[in-house]
């Protein structure tokens, strides 16, 4: 696949001013920016500038709401829960974990659930915050339900992601950012393109029997029809689908039960943006438990001999969450992000449309 | 399958009896025999009294250690780090949950990290151990290597279970305990003894490929010559392996990263016994984020639509984590534990071997 290799700084300024230009405020719009590139410069394009006019349909619909800094429902030392009241999901979700790092660094954990807010972007993000404060951080967002549970045959929950963050010393960090699904629908998106049947095991038809054909998978889904992705482990128990299942409920729970927002079949979403949603976001002091600096030799002994594992025939190399990801990043900072083609495009058409210059290529 | 039923309490004074005559204490020996019947009578029969034999050779060979109490590391108002230095793993597991729950009761959260212990059977009665306090609960534990990460040829993480427990008010709580990898080893060795091949997606053999042959996978794990079970999500990337792998490597550093315990390749079965491991536990207070009955009455909301969610094909119901277990547990109640005819003849031949009547059969 082609590519165009913008440098981080420059997309970053580029989405900052798309975002101005929708009256996002410039905290709000650089949060946002920056979020939306750390997803490209991880390698995980699904949620990058991919979604950008996604984002720009959200603001314009009113279902994003530039300004609002959401109303705080409830607080202790160590929690507190809050109701976004429709703001920018990418900017509160930063705030929020940025006051959970703060209450952790004080008492030792902080924790947070967040009702009615947006699209936060990478879950792995956020949990990623409490790394250089010697914290564990934990993300996770529910999304439109997609998600058939065992032995069902109707969507109920969401992709459901969930990150946990753990830092090391001289390795890079632990950073598990999971959606609890088999696949996200990016990925049946891209089968359908390709005109390619479905891996077994991805997803269920209207009558919740295994299906491989995209097209007609993703026009169940549009039309409310029955059918869906299925959980991690995918069908039935035999492969422990019921734990994939088991995972996206208390993601659903943690997110969405705690904080009073909407759950299961509840959230949707509106065609082309993204529906309201909930997250929950924790801060886990490593020395809570012991010295910090005894704690991230363990974690660099335990990554430094996975990454050193004798790999499977046919494999080079063992990778451990979030490995790749900096691999990536590492590219990226010195070779700029690579856009695939049609999002270059993408790019291109909506600054002409709101006037604003487009990043120079690399 | 045959089974003989015993009632829980003769089937609960047998084991306690034994456990005494072993030299526990009769707190230690409560502890055991109320755990490990608590793991049959919610059907995870592969936890429960089947394992009689292995604890009371851990405890023969000095494994595991009656008496001991352990050493508190470190503490603070939420947290405390403990080396159970051996002890008897089901009773300082309740021990540590209990005071993580009086943590959470004073303080809004409390966690533990334990280092040092003994299998603990079940990891969800730890974590339903929050439940009558509108706690949520958690549980951890990491166990021998089993589990074969993703594009690696050999076993670095244990089949690493993982326990979230939620109240709700009308319904049976939500109860996930699961482990991280695709199945456990029970299973293979269930399709040994038939002389069946394993389902795809179980398992790789020495050199990191698939395999089907229980017979040579459990001898190359014996012999220690690579190849294991594989992480929720199957083989490669394909089906989200290296999710299952990512949730297995963050049980261990949960359980023994944080608390300086001995993890991955590091934790290794003695033959017929268990070898020493780590645990994680931990207990969050409802009402840090909102009114205890709204949540549990939200709770039931969603377990509720999930029973009655229309089935698929061929299935008659749709279930939630726990609820099978719960419809176990009422059953068990009523006609008494069912035995397999393996395990009851084990437990007379213990009996017999110590001098203790065997449990009347209902």
């Amino acid at each position: 696949m082609t590519h165009t290799r913008i440098s981080n700084q420059e997309l970053t300024n580029f989405c900052r001013t798309i975002f101005l230009h929708e009256g996002l405020s410039a905290e709000e719009a650089e949060d946002s920016a920056e979020i939306l590139v750390a997803a490209d410069a991880r390698g995980i394009g699904s949620h990058g500038t991919a979604r950008l006019r996604r984002y720009i349909n959200g603001i314009r619909q009113g279902i994003m709401i530039p300004g609002t800094q959401g109303r705080v429902l409830k607080s202790t030392p160590i929690s507190t829960t809050v109701d976004a009241e429709g703001a920018i999901g990418l900017h509160i979700s930063r705030r929020v974990m940025a006051d959970a790092v703060e209450r952790a660094a004080e008492h030792g954990a902080g924790l947070a659930a967040v009702r009615d807010s947006n699209h936060f972007g990478i879950a792995g993000y956020y949990a990623m915050m409490a790394l250089p404060r010697d914290m564990i951080g934990i993300a996770m967002t529910n999304t439109a339900a997609l998600g058939v549970p065992t032995f069902a045959r109707d969507r109920f929950f969401g992709t459901n992601p969930l990150a946990v963050a753990v830092p090391a010393e001289q390795q890079p960090a632990f950073v598990l950012d999971m959606s609890t699904t088999t696949v996200t629908r990016g990925k049946i998106e891209t089968y359908r393109r390709e005109g390619q049947p479905l891996p077994e095991g991805w997803a269920v038809g209207q009558d919740g029997q295994p299906t491989r054909d995209a097209e007609k998978l993703l026009d169940g889904i549009v039309r409310q029809l029955g059918g869906g992705i299925l959980p991690l482990g995918g069908l039935g128990e035999i492969r422990g689908g019921h734990k994939g299942y088991g995972l996206a409920a208390m993601v659903d729970i943690f997110t969405a039960v705690l904080s009073g927002g909407t759950f299961g079949q509840d959230v949707s979403d509106a065609g082309e943006t993204a529906g309201r949603v909930c997250h929950f976001f924790a801060a886990l002091r490593l020395d809570l438990f012991r010295d910090p600096k005894d704690v991230k030799r363990d974690m660099d002994q335990m990554l430094q001999a996975l990454r050193e594992a004798p790999p499977a025939q046919g494999h080079s190399q063992v990778y451990y969450a979030g490995f790749k990801e900096y691999l990536h990043e590492q590219e990226c900072a010195q070779q700029g992000i690579p856009l695939p083609e049609k999002v270059w495009q993408e790019l291109q058409e909506i600054g002409a449309e709101v006037g604003v210059t487009p990043p120079k290529p690399v």
